[in-house]
């Protein structure tokens, strides 16, 4: 990919002299950003851009340029792409629209171009996007003006399904003065995807925060390797959360596990943050320009008591802890304030003590105490008066941000004059709401804690080969005695049971598993058995199992052992589209339909992982011993649940596995499979 | 109030002519705003501003001011509001700070001015307030200098307990270009509070849409009686969410309705909204300029591809339908598009259709559309080239909007050159992102709703005299019989029961009772009994009575008919400090202590009302008869919650109420309160 970014020449396929082609656009952005390397203009009427010429076709050049853009019609691509492989050209950005986003009927092109770049051994982005920009070497490739200049450079990367959003970030940047390093804007992500520009960025030392504007994942376990295989923050703006078409609720998991859901999920594990929407995503490029905050503690200042309580609110709604600096910190604080108008407190409001250098003082002796681990401010400044010193405060918090490593967040409502001046200032991105600033600083939290708790893990990718199975072969049903039989074949404790299709049958089995015993009808499309009388409990003896079975329909039963009472949890698994296989967690019942209290991970899962995702749900409150109940056996829940996760591990062809209830006895009494469904793919 | 915002004269004390005098500024800010009515600077040095006389003493002015405002040193406030009753003046805003949000010692300073308010039937606003501003008169009063120019005139008014957030409301209008009419800083609201400024308000024809910022709440009943009393949008933002010191959960009620838990249902009982932060009070009164959503369905349109997902994904998650225009709609878009480049589909993904007076005849069209309730477009423009087309589009949108009485919503990012010219241009305000627009729009829909939906409903404030009754004496625990007693003569259903203290009335109890019995211990303060082990259940005969009863430590106990068993009903009531009497309602047990699964309203309550509570639970699932379960008896479960709510209304010195369990059985089968605590006022 290093090439596709830094190129030494590139050519431009689609160039004409007609003011309105959009090709030539491409090219002028090359030249007006200053990009050093060699142009070479093609389009098959020739002609010239100013003093440069059109090439009539690729043959006419006589070098191999490191990097093919093309945007002529979408039919011809093939053609052209076919000349770029014979040419020697290796790298190729397709920016046609047209293709599979716009009609089916495109495929069969798309795969001609896939055919083709596998033959030539070609990189090829897209189609349907607008290229990359990469501020380094200012390789500007959109098909509309860019202004290079307006963007400072920085530590930001960006990857986006839509070229629109590339085009918003960059405008957005540019009003808010924070740096950029590369876009890549990946379209239909034929043969590049997401996760190879991706690698790239974690790679690239100029970048430092990557994000991504995705529709779809294409390969969510790489993803995921990826992620947390880097320190670098990423942040996924991830849409398309709504058009999960969830299958009508046969198996409790595929209802419970949505797309998005999923997604969620497998983002937390890695530690890929997930804004609500851009403008939330743009706040946390923001707090990502300062150093981690690096613990829960801040010290908050305001220069009005509703803003330090908005403040402190908003603080504490978002799990921060008030600071207490230490008495030395107060002491010299006291020196300065003018007799009796402001609380020492934290947070600190200022009232009216009106001196700018001196609030400089104090977020440098704030940052300074080891009890702080970040400094908030909300500084509402008079227009006119106050600039100057407010200009000092926000290159004077920098500084100071910088020397203790320590986040210091401006906030402050510039009036019309200093809008854009007061951000060209500095580095320090400033926000316009202590609220805003509150809320990234805990994502700031968040990666850092994330981080310094990461432990060597398999990686994901090779445990799974349940990716992108899914789609083709219809589901069946897994008969249940087959169901128990694989459960069992991995350490997972299975009810004793037995099939029987006679009463003479039924008797015999009851005897050798011993009364009370469960009678159920044995198809694997009775779902909800309790709900249609397909299942008695609690058969005390022959007399009761033979007139029970006399008023069941149905060809095959289970005789199955009663289980003694204790708490029923839910366990099951989904393969996931993108994500490959995942694992639930809850418990049992109304907790799991009512409440939809689960946790999700994407597969496989250590016995730590397990407890994580147990502690996590509400309801392992219940578990842990409630009101006086004797606590769950949880030790052997978190072994099943690995026990699960190598099981669907080992068999890509499960769908759904639904195992409920399994009935976890308390603390060293272990626990038992009670019933469990397996859909999978059909043979064949 | 009106002779407060629209004084024909006003005197201002504490000027004098020092550079670094604060009154001296609300003189000027009069004068530069161009008040129109009489100034009198009043300051005990006298001496001169610019032509205009200082007079020594309010006695020295040979006319009755209708306003007095007051920054002088608070210790001198008493005398100098003496001399303003002398002098006739009913109308006083004191801006002093320095009271008891300062130092608590400070209260008799404050006690001392309602005195002498109240003597001379003065209205006193303050202190430690910046007063009013009225953008209609120009009255322009804080100490800051304010340039009431750079704000535009409108519909929107604002009442807040912090002066800083005056400003930054002030500030963040002009900005945003968006009209204010009156803003007013209450401060430690001593005699005026948020209420009476919010009745004037309400009355005022200028104010469309009303704000408020409280740090708390004078008297919540009033607030909802207004807030409900008018179609005008009330938009709250309420600090000090976590300063609620909450009790150690004796009482689950107290620990399930804290005070920031009952403001939330307060707030929408009344239809007040409640944004989190001010960015989002910001977005909602910016949505409120703008007719009102009537109705779910929306139609969207963005330029590219991506922004039209991210819409659509909010539009989902924000309850909206997307709208589906008719035939004729898209015959008529379909004419003017180039051959095959956009897909005619809601979001309208514009893709490379570069014609800006089409998009406004899209909008036009689609506003015109029977099945369209709103219209939201996110247009990304090119600087420069498209600026002109843009500002059509927005001042064509304010026609449309107004012609149809439809939102239609335009975001977009203008560049550094449009910023705030883009802003200045129209009423119509302009959102930065489709997401932050969709969200508001959503409270404009819920906001319509509301207001279609009222009802005639007898006024709170007449319903409660539990308001304000908290906090002197401590609180006593009712005794277990006299609290059955007064449930019972509510025509609530208590289990049959008798305290007995012995043996033979033990017996004598259980036989008339009838068997099976349960036993508990007749001790107020014995709260979670089973854990305790306060309870004997399931007693069949005189034998397990007795032996249950010997392994029981206690004097007095309870024999209490067993109850069948059902769905177990959580019912509580609360006190609370600023809303008075509350009612909670959920399933008893796990899903309220576990899940926090209850539902919260200001009491009295009717019928409908309470099954709008239960209903509002996600445990009403199960009361509706959840996997083949037969329902509950909800029509009862209502009536048991009226009944409550009346018996709460009637004994304002109930401090909190758990009914825990209520069994309620099948339908039509009733229900039975098996036990119940009361905490109230201690007598005397």
């Amino acid at each position: 990919m290093n090439k596709v970014f830094f190129p030494e020449s590139v050519a431009v396929f689609g160039v004409s002299d007609s003011p309105s082609n959009l090709a030539r656009v491409i090219v002028e952005n090359l030249i007006s950003c200053g990009y050093k390397g060699a142009i070479y203009p093609v389009g098959k009427r020739g002609g010239s851009l100013g003093d440069r010429i059109i090439y009539g076709g690729i043959e006419a050049v006589d070098a191999v340029p490191d990097l093919a853009v093309l945007l002529v019609p979408a039919d011809t691509i093939p053609q052209t792409l076919e000349g770029c492989g014979k040419k020697g050209i290796r790298r190729v950005i397709i920016e046609t629209a047209g293709f599979s986003e716009f009609r089916e009927d495109r495929k069969r092109l798309e795969q001609s171009i896939r055919e083709i770049a596998l033959a030539w051994d070609m990189k090829v982005l897209g189609p349907n996007c607008v290229g990359i920009i990469n501020l380094d070497n200012c390789l500007v490739l959109p098909f509309y003006p860019v202004d290079a200049e307006a963007v400072k450079r920085g530590g930001i990367s960006f990857v986006s399904q839509s070229g629109g959003l590339l085009h918003d970030i960059m405008n957005r940047a540019s009003l808010d003065n924070f740096g950029l390093s590369k876009l890549a804007s990946i379209g239909n992500k034929l043969l590049v995807d997401e996760n190879d520009v991706l690698e790239f960025l974690i790679s690239d030392p100029a970048t430092q925060t990557i994000g991504l504007y995705l529709e779809n994942i294409r390969d969510g376990r790489r993803l995921m390797d990826l992620a947390y295989s880097t320190d670098k923050p990423v942040i996924m703006l991830k849409a398309n959360r709504s058009q999960t078409s969830r299958q009508i609720a046969k198996f409790h998991t595929s209802a419970l596990a949505g797309d998005d859901e999923v997604a969620d999920a497998g983002f937390r594990q890695c530690g890929i943050h997930r804004p609500q929407d851009l403008v939330e995503m743009m706040d946390w490029f923001r707090i990502f320009t300062l150093p981690l905050m690096r613990g829960p503690r801040v010290f908050l200042l305001a220069r009005s008591g509703g803003k330090a309580v908005l403040l402190a609110d908003t603080a504490q709604r978002c799990g921060f802890e008030l600071a207490t600096p230490s008495e030395s910190f107060y002491d010299k604080v006291r020196q300065k304030v003018r007799a009796g108008v402001i609380n020492l407190t934290n947070p600190l409001d200022l009232g009216d003590l009106f001196d700018i250098d001196f609030y400089i003082e104090i977020i440098r002796e704030a940052s300074a105490e080891e009890g702080v681990d970040g400094v908030v401010m909300v500084h509402d400044y008079a227009p006119g008066v106050e600039v100057a010193g407010t200009q000092r405060l926000v290159t004077e918090a920098v500084r100071i941000s910088n020397i203790h490593q320590k986040p210091v967040v401006l906030c402050m409502v510039p009036d019309k004059n200093d809008w854009f001046p007061m951000r060209a200032l500095a580095d320090l991105p400033l926000f316009m709401d202590g609220d805003t600033a509150m809320k990234a600083l805990a994502v700031s939290r968040d990666h850092f804690r994330f981080c310094s708790r990461k432990t060597e893990r398999p990686r994901l990718q090779g445990h799974d080969r349940s990716v992108r199975r899914t789609g083709t072969s219809p589901a069946v049903h897994m008969d249940t005695v087959q169901t128990f039989r694989l459960l069992a074949s991995y350490g997972l404790p299975v009810a004793d049971h037995q099939l029987i299709r006679s009463e003479a049958e039924a008797v015999e089995a009851a005897c050798r598993i011993g009364y009370p015993v469960a009678l159920k009808i044995a198809l694997p499309h009775i779902l909800h058995k309790t709900e249609e009388k397909g299942v008695r409990l609690n058969l005390g003896d022959e007399q009761a199992l033979l007139t029970a079975l006399r008023d069941m329909k149905g060809e095959a039963f289970l005789i199955q052992k009663m289980a003694p009472s204790g708490y029923e949890v839910f366990v099951g698994g989904k393969r996931d589209l993108e994500f490959g296989h995942t694992l639930l967690v809850g418990l049992g019942g109304i907790f799991v339909e009512v409440y939809r209290d689960v946790a999700l991970r994407v597969a496989p899962i250590d016995e730590a992982l397990a407890l994580d995702m147990i502690t996590e749900t509400r309801g392992s409150a219940i578990l842990k011993g409630f009101r006086g109940s004797p606590p769950g056996d949880i030790d052997e829940l978190c072994r099943c649940l690995v026990r699960v996760s190598r099981l669907l591990a080992d068999n890509p062809q499960i769908v759904t596995l639904d195992i409920n209830p399994l009935i976890l006895f308390h603390k060293d009494e272990g626990c038992l499979i009670v019933d469990a469904r397996i859909e999978e793919d059909a043979p064949g």
